[in-house]
């Protein structure tokens, strides 16, 4: 390991840590909550450094809700955000979608993934299938259901993320749109599990991996740690990249993401990444480690 | 390319590849048929191959059918073979839990994947789980469903292969098992598509890789191209390897395996790899190259 990783357990430390930046911007899962469990001191954290002026971003690679949805999962852990403050994966996406690739007009997105895909891609006006419909949604495919499955030129692009829902026919229904090279693949974000009631579940990257191994393709993604995801936030947030902090629990994804980013880096223990993983040669390493995010404002008060 | 492919064109032709070989071991999907579909002269050139004195056995990557229900396969198509003549990857898959690794008694399998792997696991004394458990068949798993999944000693191994019914909580339930490392990872086979209706789909590849994907861990196939599958071939059918021919559609399973095993090989055309493959540097060349299997009747009739 060629670089060092201060760890913060004193007060002394916290406050050194936070005078060196303006903006958080924080992963979630993991860092705020665990599925449906809220880390401890995390409200009185998120309220102590807004107290002392600093701007927080929520970034989440959570591709299953819409920011709009997403408000309302703070808002049931005690966590006041307003939608702008938000910027998930499927966001990313639809930015990413209408702003960079000018997705046309006329043609449609297929979704392979949750309601929150659907939603933001229809606030930025792209038509989409797949998703949520439920002639997708069935786990019993006929061999007719199979033998119809063809390439439909009016799809220009497949859009995949995690997908609780997921079936073979969906998987068989996109496969034979992206075997044709001029449908585009992108990705949602490409993590390969996702922690969730104390366990690690299959990701977005594992669904993602279903089209990979059957196609021979690799998407673009538009998660951390990816920089197109990265350049989205910064257009819209306009922050000092030396003066952000990106906080994550996983070295892959998030800690790589801020570094790649030019921002300061600090690595939480709730979620994937374990204290061990630090030693030996982990290929990217935070700036700084805490045990949980609720420590900075525990180690205060 | 190094090795020189021969085609086999003509009558004579013919003549000098069927003198060097006495026992054919043939691939199924994309060699006799094609999804539901029954390819040309077929029949007629397996019983001319009988009439030859050649032996037939019929190996297949297929894991959601048992040998007997296999059987019933071949008789749609007017193709009449014996259980004893037919080697899938599920009944490999019991061989080898059975004989090579002495699957204890009071152990389970968990299945991800259709009946045949039941059906062959249970004839060899092994109790399985999962496969098509229809608690694990649903589409709608709910939050109690994902919070409720825990590592079950009882569980030995997870099996996995081409399943048409999977599910994210297969999915999720499997991957449970398999992060404890003392539960074994075993794959029927590995072929990330498999043809039929004309396309291609999503194989068990696609499948066995979402644990792949998931977990980190690389399972033992026992499919083709595995040695483990061609080493209880042998056992079997005790046939001399350099008097036998493996016949397939696909460069990187059917013929891998042949070579790997010092068999001849022979590629048809009526499957997954396209003659254009032969040309530049494939990693694998058959020894012989024609466009189909019935050619081998046409041209002598």
């Amino acid at each position: 390991m060629t670089q060092t990783v201060a760890k913060i357990t004193t007060p002394a430390q916290v406050e050194e840590f936070l005078a060196q930046y303006d903006d958080f911007l924080f992963d979630c899962d993991g860092v705020l909550w665990s599925g449906n469990h809220l880390l401890p001191s995390v409200v009185e954290t998120l309220e102590f450094l807004r107290s002392r002026g600093k701007r927080l971003i929520f970034v989440t690679n959570n591709s299953t809700k819409s920011r709009k949805a997403y408000t309302s999962k703070f808002a049931k852990f005690g966590i006041t955000v307003s939608k702008d403050e938000i910027f998930g994966s499927a966001y990313s996406s639809a930015i990413y979608l209408s702003q960079v690739l000018k997705f046309p007009k006329d043609k449609k997105v297929l979704i392979v993934g949750e309601a929150g895909m659907e939603e933001e891609l229809a606030e930025v006006g792209i038509q989409t299938v797949g998703g949520t419909d439920p002639s997708l949604r069935k786990v019993e495919a006929s061999d007719e259901d199979l033998a119809n499955l063809a390439y439909d030129p009016t799809i220009g692009a497949v859009l995949c993320g995690l997908d609780f829902h997921i079936t073979y026919l969906k998987m068989a229904n996109a496969l034979v749109q992206i075997q044709n090279p001029s449908t585009l693949f992108l990705a949602t974000n490409i993590d390969s599990t996702f922690p969730t009631h104390g366990k690690l579940l299959p990701g977005a990257g594992t669904i993602v991996g279903t089209l990979v191994t059957s196609s021979g393709r690799t998407p673009v993604s538009l998660g951390k740690p990816s920089g197109a995801m990265m350049d989205s936030i910064k257009a819209k947030f306009k922050f000092d990249a030396e003066r952000a902090c990106m906080v994550g629990d996983r070295l892959n994804t998030d800690i790589a993401f801020g570094r790649a980013g030019g921002l300061g880096t600090l690595l939480v223990l709730t979620g994937v990444t374990k204290e061990s993983e630090l030693e030996g040669e982990p290929p990217v390493v935070p700036a700084y480690v805490i045990d949980k995010l609720g420590s900075l404002y525990e180690y205060l008060h």
